[in-house]
């Protein structure tokens, strides 16, 4: 059968600077926890913004805390074309030369010069995880998710360590394009 | 390398009867060409209608021609999650209970009893192409696409036959999920 690990569905969401959360919720405000993620330390907020793009504007968009050193908006595809992005796929935290857009919040609105992206879908692994599953961070390799609409992901990126634990990334339009739920287990295959 | 198939990605659409057509758009008006489809005798028609779900309203659907006995809305299940429909996946064409909606034309509304599916991807084939390919109708194979998000579907139904021809029918879920672009060859991996 091999090693499985359990998809972790994520919608649209924002990763934030602390100096554009204030701008945007006020001076002194703090990222509050709605709950927390599967990667340990990472939780999603309360807090919401609207990401505002050419063509829409994608109403109360959930921001994942802690604060980051840049503000990044992560959107499936589907997300894109609604709101007129251009769709630019790559690994999360890779920013140059991304699209930006306007937030609004509360308090305020912010021009971000960049930081929309589809990000590559990717499993995390923790360093005794991965050596059960026999393979080690920056490999490249197929989940496998049964079903109605059975499908594997290729070139599905291992980021392992630490900080890190058994979990795949997959964003909406992912989920539903293999009628896949939260939790379910997909397997590697090399 | 293999055998290849191209991409054909379809958004949201409905195949309608004579019957209810009239009741939406007038007696003895005719659905209109707007274009030939890649399956003979097929066309998207220039006529669309609103398909009103408990939770939203996905407008302006296109009808493609020609007529059928039965109705039948095809979804993704994004759309199916924007308008409040339960996700019924299954072969095209075999409506036995799946949830009904209204429907709205320019000239009149109708309830239909069932008809709204997220219909399975499959693969058209004319009998020479999938002598070629080495399928016969019925088989279920892989395809894969290639590009940053790779993917493969697997569990894809052959259609092959007289009336069909060489095409593989994503939805837009599907199609974002891999950034398959239409025409774009995937591979039958068996």
């Amino acid at each position: 059968m091999g090693y499985t690990v359990p998809a972790g569905i994520s919608n649209r969401h924002v990763h934030i600077s602390k100096e554009d959360f204030e701008a945007l919720f006020g001076e002194g405000v703090e990222l509050t926890n709605f709950k927390d993620l599967s990667q340990p330390g990472q939780f999603a907020a309360n807090e919401k913004v609207d990401v505002v793009g050419p063509r829409g504007t994608l109403a109360a968009v959930r921001i994942l805390g802690p604060f980051r050193p840049e503000t990044q908006v992560e959107l499936c595809e589907t997300d894109c074309f609604i709101a007129g992005f251009p769709v630019d796929i790559r690994e999360s935290g890779k920013l140059d030369g991304t699209p930006g857009c306007k937030l609004v919040g509360p308090k305020g609105e912010i021009e971000i010069p960049q930081g929309v992206m589809v990000a590559l879908r990717h499993v995390h692994l923790s360093t005794a995880q991965a050596e059960e599953a026999g393979v080690k961070d920056g490999d490249l390799v197929g989940i496998k998710f049964g079903g109605p609409k059975a499908v594997t992901f290729e070139n599905v990126l291992i980021r392992a360590g630490e900080k890190h634990f058994r979990d795949m990334h997959l964003d909406i339009d992912e989920a539903n394009a293999g009628h896949i739920a939260n939790g379910q287990e997909g397997v590697i295959v090399k």
